[in-house]
């Protein structure tokens, strides 16, 4: 084999999962996608240790997928809560993709816990029909299916030989 | 709150992320995806140690993500080459998400190292144009923004008491 391969290791993945590819921090962004806020409210729904807890929000603050935000209930300290930047709510897209796929293969046979829908909680006529994930080229060709698309160079790539 | 919130536990996100969250696990698929197919050539691409890519691949396979295939070359003994299953290709949109967050977030100034396009390397006319994920409704709706979309209970969905 004679091919140049992509240099994968500036990669826009690899940069994704060391921001987030480890199992809590993704599951962080899912339940601040679903409201949570507090860090209790984090601590409560994924049974995470505190301090690993403590660990991962400060790794998304510092990466910009989340932001805190002061807080002071009646007679306490001011605290902070966590809230996803534009970049963390950017996320959602690989969530769902994420989600679809463990639906599709991992899934209780009685079906999927989580069905997402088109619309948000405060519409008045919500359309809310189930939400997938499609690729789709910017000529308009929608749908395609995994093996109907190719990685090439982008403009920052590195080559290597291939193996 | 007095909210009925859909428990976290059995949701798909995390039973995906229990297989496959994990920076190795979706960079070997990403590899294989590429066309890596024999441990040293994910050993090579990815500067992964031996024994943790071995961990890697025997966890993948068991997951139903790749299998192995027997190989022999001329001299040697039977080896094995790890490809992916249906199941493992049908990984590719939440790859294509990420990629596309890591280009938006995490790129290098000169651009990003890989643009995904529509068609195959065997394509007699690809149409080659960059490829991206698109969230769409039953309804047909499509390119909805991360904030018009929400989550509600599926058939599997357990509930606990809102924090």
């Amino acid at each position: 084999m004679e091919k140049r391969r992509i240099d994968p290791v500036n990669c826009s993945v690899a940069r994704s999962l060391a921001v987030v590819g480890e199992r809590w921090s993704l599951l962080i962004v899912r339940e601040a996608l679903d409201g949570a806020r507090r860090f209790q409210d984090f601590h409560f729904r994924l049974g995470i240790a505190r301090n690993l807890l403590t660990t991962r929000l400060d790794s998304l603050v510092a990466a910009g997928v989340m932001h805190r935000v002061p807080y002071r209930d009646p007679g306490s300290r001011q605290r902070f809560a966590y809230e996803l930047t534009e970049q963390g709510q950017a996320l959602r897209p690989a969530l769902v993709a994420l989600l679809e796929w463990g639906d599709r293969y991992l899934a209780d046979p009685e079906g999927p816990s989580v069905i997402v829908r088109h619309g948000t909680d405060g519409d008045e006529n919500p359309c809310d029909e189930p939400v997938t994930v499609v690729l789709e080229c910017a000529a308009g060709h929608s749908h395609l299916a995994p093996q109907d698309i190719k990685r090439t160079p982008g403009p920052g790539a590195r080559f290597t030989d291939a193996s």
